[in-house]
């Protein structure tokens, strides 16, 4: 890398259909890091990293993800961004890219992540709607879900909902915001915090469509949470269903 | 077939993107006739044909499909939907089953179809958007667009519209109403007329769509029609952006 390396920050959208996930893992499949990272190497001639603020998993979706990016190149912003989407395959796209102070790091530096889970809830599933949101065939009783997020808000030790096995590891995590609206036969999960475990959004998501389908409710939610125990909650719900919107730094 | 049939009106939602089309036509490819027929075949225990509204293209999506089928079946309705959603694809599903009168043909008595046809104006491309509509990477001017859709709309010949060439056919096709609404970065013409020609409402939003970028305008679209050549129109927009909306009996 030559004298002086710029900083950059790229937010990207990316449908994760077809990607095993964020990361880059040799030999275990097409990862949106790697592809971004070919396509950032062609775009300056010298092998480019990419670091993400959110390794989202296989499937998960992305309109806002964050990466620093570090590359010595005298372009001009709006050349870089037009040829890293010529580059890019369909499923991938830079739709933002600015110069950032050097000590920039898409996931050190993030403070707030927010995510949407989306349900199609309806009588017949939805072949245009597929691949973007998770089908339930029932009713749901968004008042319901709402009381039920409401215990899940706030600083907690959210052990019960993250399959995350590691052990040391802090399971402390604070929710700002759990936000549930419907939209026509969508109902939409907004959650907004300080960094989530591995599939705690999707977990609780699962555990908020289960108190709408009365399976479940803000009482034995709160048990649930105070059990740190991953056998009490829910499975996570799939991924297709799972959107990173965006980070704050 | 046993003595007496019972006729269905399906209605039908499909993602266009990896089908051929509506059409059976053997050695070409999937079709969502015979993708339907298969499963209707295989839930009525019999051979079964499924006669669609309209012909759509490959790639072309519907959200409102119709389709007549005859079937001798002593099965409830609610039983041959739930059966037939099980057994179809995951990108093709039934939405409405009713009973229909004996003489009920999905084509022959169609009198109105409506199409959509969605433009994605962004200065970059959306991921999440690509299989549903088309990107343009410019700004649309929507008050030109709606004038250009004025010359369009009410009976005319539409010979310069449609790819269709077999000599003896009538053009002459009655458009409804045409209707330009934005929302947030899409762009969205509704097309409802008798009926239309091949490939005409793609030709016809290829030409509001040049139109929106000035490099049409209503004077000249009225020259184009009044010409009945189909080289002096534009090629045909992309099949993803188009969609069947629904069709009037």
């Amino acid at each position: 890398m030559v004298a002086n390396p710029r900083t950059f920050k790229l937010t990207i959208a990316y449908d994760g259909t077809d990607f095993r996930g964020w990361q880059r893992l040799p030999g275990k499949g097409r990862s949106v890091q790697e592809t971004l990272e070919r396509a950032l190497s062609r775009v300056f001639g010298v092998e480019t990293e990419a670091i993400g603020a959110g390794r989202t998993d296989a499937g998960v979706h992305a309109l806002g993800q964050v990466a620093s990016v570090r590359a010595a190149t005298a372009k001009e912003l709006a050349t870089i961004l037009r040829d890293l989407n010529a580059v890019l395959p369909a499923d991938i796209a830079v739709t933002a890219l600015e110069e950032a102070d050097p000590r920039f790091h898409a996931r050190h530096l993030a403070t707030a992540k927010t995510y949407r889970y989306r349900v199609l809830s309806s009588s017949v599933r939805s072949p245009l709607d597929r691949r973007y949101s998770h089908f339930v065939p029932d009713a749901l009783d968004a008042e319901a879900m709402r009381r039920a997020a409401d215990v899940l808000r706030g600083k907690h030790n959210f052990q019960s909902f993250t399959n995350l096995k590691e052990k040391g590891k802090s399971f402390e995590r604070e929710i700002h915001s759990i936000n549930v609206s419907e939209n026509g036969s969508f109902v939409d999960m907004v959650f907004r915090g300080d960094g989530f475990l591995h599939n705690q959004v999707r977990i609780m998501a699962s555990a908020l469509i289960d108190a709408g389908l009365g399976k479940t409710d803000a009482a034995e939610l709160r048990t649930i949470l105070d059990a740190r125990d991953r056998s009490r909650a829910p499975g996570a719900a799939p991924a297709a269903g799972l959107c990173l919107m965006s980070i704050e730094y």
